[in-house]
């Protein structure tokens, strides 16, 4: 076995701290690699606080996770010793399900494995990125570009593809008014592939405080939904919306705003069901959608865009040892946009 | 003007009985016509009883409306005196916002006329089916075939457009698995396009004794949802859900019949906001859309394809003395499956 160091919460009442544990050996399709930075998701918290039931103890958050090959197994082919590497929310599938075949891993019929707070196939807990390194399969191993900041594309592999993913997959680009609600980890990388994809994004927001902020990231519009007049000239206005919210939130109030035909797409999470009026949906055909992260082919292609492109992820780097606090932070939405952590300082 | 007899309910609170009105004089582009039969919807009992607000009184309710010209406008070229014609929810649209030039009345962005319980332009009430003329515009006259039985038309007008729809819409045909909810006016019309358009059908429904009946309008197959292990063989199976229930439903359970990108599709309107676990749309990239009815163009286009494929609605006539009755027995689901006012009664 691999001794590893991590931060890790014993239990869900636990904040974070410093835990030794083991990976697997590397076997003939696996890469190692030394993990230099890892995002911090708003899901690593709700993870370790259990919000979600099913929590597996002692667990490793992180799932932005990029770094430097150290070792391949014999059958790699992918993947050298020095390559730059990344590992998002997945590492593992069916691999034969139509969904797996496709390509759409995330969506896999038996239940995709994730990178933390889930059991790999052997039967062993997975552990993620808040640790100094991590051994999985080349299939769910991405390449990472030399060419942008190392640590700024840590969160493009949660924040990034699950933004990504859905403005691919219902063709928003030129042409469509795109709103955005929620300018946090997914919403400001929502607002820059929004605008790199050439959609008109707005967005949609209750702090006046935030139109700057939309701006300076490429936003055309910003609309502030507290204030009834702006709201009512925003009727009918958008083609989709994109919502990062996972607070519970009024729907009703951003089905008004899209056009006949339009979607709002769910990429956050709220705690409860949402709640729809039937009319919303029928007296203009309008759709609620969700989508979950994405696949392995097409968080490669997000990738190599953003490489294209110089599309990162706005950062703040942090030590572990400020992992707690971090957290406070986020929860106050004081972060621009996303923590990540240095991860040699574990 | 024009004398009218018809059913009236003066309030919220009283059955229908008879009443005496007036409508407009035919203008030059209307086309007027003895109503032969209407169907009784749903919706009709919703608002004279005034569920969804803003009821106009008195009121005469139907929008499922058949009959032959008797008199049309100088300007009319549409229509002649003796053709067969239909009127079904909508009678005036602005004619000039980006939907009504797609052909989408429906969907108006100021808002259609109804057929009755709204006002025209002319700011006087609209007055509908459940009477012996009506006068309207020849943009929202239908044609009908006199292939077919002219009282199991009648239905087509709201219960076959408000399902055929959704499935042209959505593109819904051969290669298809199409769930069906809800076994009353629309559904037993779902059933009926979904397999003319080549979807495989399956009826889901809570009720065993139902099972004969879809298969005899043709449903494929039939699941009974209250049985946890048919519905567990039939998780991911469905590429669209067509749910024609107006009661409030459990949306979580039919979300999981769901397939990858699956759409439940809701024409039917119950009376809260409707409740969808987030996840079980993200984790299958799954969405909850809304339809209503259809607009002029493609109504006429479903009134040609049910004539040329002999498509109608199962009905029960019932003479107008009767419809108060007719609307408890429909309440209790007790009607194959649209009652049809024999408008000669009146």
């Amino acid at each position: 076995m691999i001794a590893a160091k991590g931060y890790a919460a014993q239990n869900h009442t636990t904040p974070l701290a410093p835990w030794s544990f083991e990976r697997r050996e590397v076997g003939p399709h696996d890469v190692q690699f030394d993990i230099h930075y890892c995002g911090v998701c708003h899901s690593d918290l709700h993870q370790i606080r259990n919000d979600w039931g099913q929590g597996i103890f002692p667990m490793v958050p992180g799932h932005e996770i990029v770094g430097k090959v150290s070792k391949v197994g014999s059958e790699v082919r992918k993947f050298k010793v020095g390559d730059l590497a990344g590992v998002g929310c997945l590492v593992d599938s069916c691999r034969t399900c139509e969904n797996c075949q496709q390509g759409l891993e995330q969506y896999c019929l038996t239940g995709a494995v994730g990178t933390y707070n889930a059991k790999g196939k052997d039967g062993l807990p997975t552990y993620g990125g808040y640790s100094n390194n991590i051994v999985t399969h080349e299939d769910f191993v991405l390449h990472i570009s030399d060419q942008l900041s190392l640590p700024a594309v840590a969160p493009l592999l949660c924040a990034g593809i699950t933004t990504y993913s859905p403005l691919r997959h219902w063709k928003i680009g030129k042409g469509h008014k795109l709103g955005v609600v929620g300018l946090g980890g997914l919403g400001h990388m929502a607002i820059k592939f929004g605008v790199s994809f050439g959609a008109e994004v707005t967005v949609l927001s209750t702090s006046a405080s935030k139109e700057a902020d939309a701006k300076k990231l490429g936003a055309h519009h910003f609309v502030l939904t507290t204030d009834k007049e702006q709201l009512r000239s925003r009727r009918n206005a958008f083609d989709f919306i994109l919502d990062t919210v996972s607070a519970p939130h009024d729907f009703k109030m951003y089905m008004a705003l899209l056009k006949t035909n339009g979607t709002h797409i769910l990429v956050g999470l709220p705690p409860k069901p949402i709640e729809i009026p039937p009319f919303s949906l029928t007296n203009q055909r309008r759709s609620v959608a969700g989508s979950g992260i994405g696949g392995i082919p097409e968080t490669q292609e997000m990738l190599d865009y953003c490489a294209a492109h110089n599309i990162v992820s706005d950062i703040e780097m942090i030590d572990i040892k400020d992992i707690n606090s971090a957290y406070e932070r986020m929860l106050k939405g004081d972060v621009r946009y996303r923590f990540v952590i240095d991860c040699t300082t574990i």
